[in-house]
């Protein structure tokens, strides 16, 4: 039964455009916690209009559930639009940082090798160590990070996904 | 007076490592909202180790503030270790989706060309947009958008900059 419940659940991003005031992400952080959805990942970056911040949540969850989140995040004061995005209807990408010891010349070699495959970015590199960059679906990022698992992972940053719909339309439509 | 002050600012960065449970998100947060501190962007992701969540907030503060906030963080149940980055001793990196309205061909072509100069790359067309995304430094994202601006943009998604320590230290040996 479980698993049959389980496969209803979906991946969503769920966009919102608020005013750039402070304790608005606290305002929504605190929606989130106080329902007990649990957030995959969370990115707040600015956008091209000054005084609006763009928040994506991402969010594991099913059709019913997330129509109610994003009804419940619409009501919030500061926000101005809402949007459900799923794979279907948006592209959706993020950036992982990855570093790794390197302790012979093979290792940085083999490691360099993987990174040119993903078409990863090496962006740091000394004696000891390397850091890569890779762009991407969270998908092919989960990849590398797979294929890097046998070499010694010093730390890694992910960032959430951002996405946008496909197509023409925009959020601002709602706002 | 106030400029004399204001150019002791700078852009940090605050890698929090957190215990992956619900509501932890809103109790970081909340400290920045209680505190009055002006967040500029917020990214929260998953890390290589399980049940172990990264946050990275960029704020725009002086030093001896920035290492009070740090502590203030630290203080907090969930965190496991606080780092404090600037520009000189870590690589940031950021994405942007660009959805930009296109309504010749000729307006098509411009927005390839520029796109390719800049390694963005085109992840979605239809006849009435196209979707670029990019990725890079948060000053080489600008740089884009300023050169887009002439251009119908429809909507812009920032990713906040995640960022990571150059050399080989790791913020695993503080937690």
């Amino acid at each position: 039964m479980k698993k049959e419940f389980d496969s209803h659940k979906k991946r969503y991003t769920l966009c919102i455009l608020v005013q750039d005031i402070p304790g608005v992400l606290s305002q929504v952080a605190r929606l989130f916690s106080r329902k007990g959805y649990n957030i995959e990942s969370i990115v707040s970056g600015e956008t091209d209009r000054p005084g609006i911040t763009r928040i994506s949540i991402e969010l594991l969850t099913d059709e019913r559930l997330i129509d109610q989140i994003a009804a419940q995040c619409g009501k919030l004061l500061p926000v101005l639009a809402v949007r459900v995005l799923d794979s279907g209807n948006s592209i959706r990408r993020e950036i992982a940082l990855i570093k790794i010891r390197t302790r012979t010349r093979d290792d940085r070699e083999e490691i360099i090798q993987i990174a040119n495959i993903f078409r990863a970015k090496i962006i740091d590199i000394c004696r000891e160590s390397l850091t890569i960059a890779v762009f991407g679906t969270p998908a092919k990022n989960k990849a590398l990070i797979d294929t890097l698992s046998d070499c010694e992972i010093l730390e890694i940053a992910r960032s959430g996904s951002i996405a946008m719909e496909r197509g023409p339309g925009s959020i601002y439509a709602d706002a």
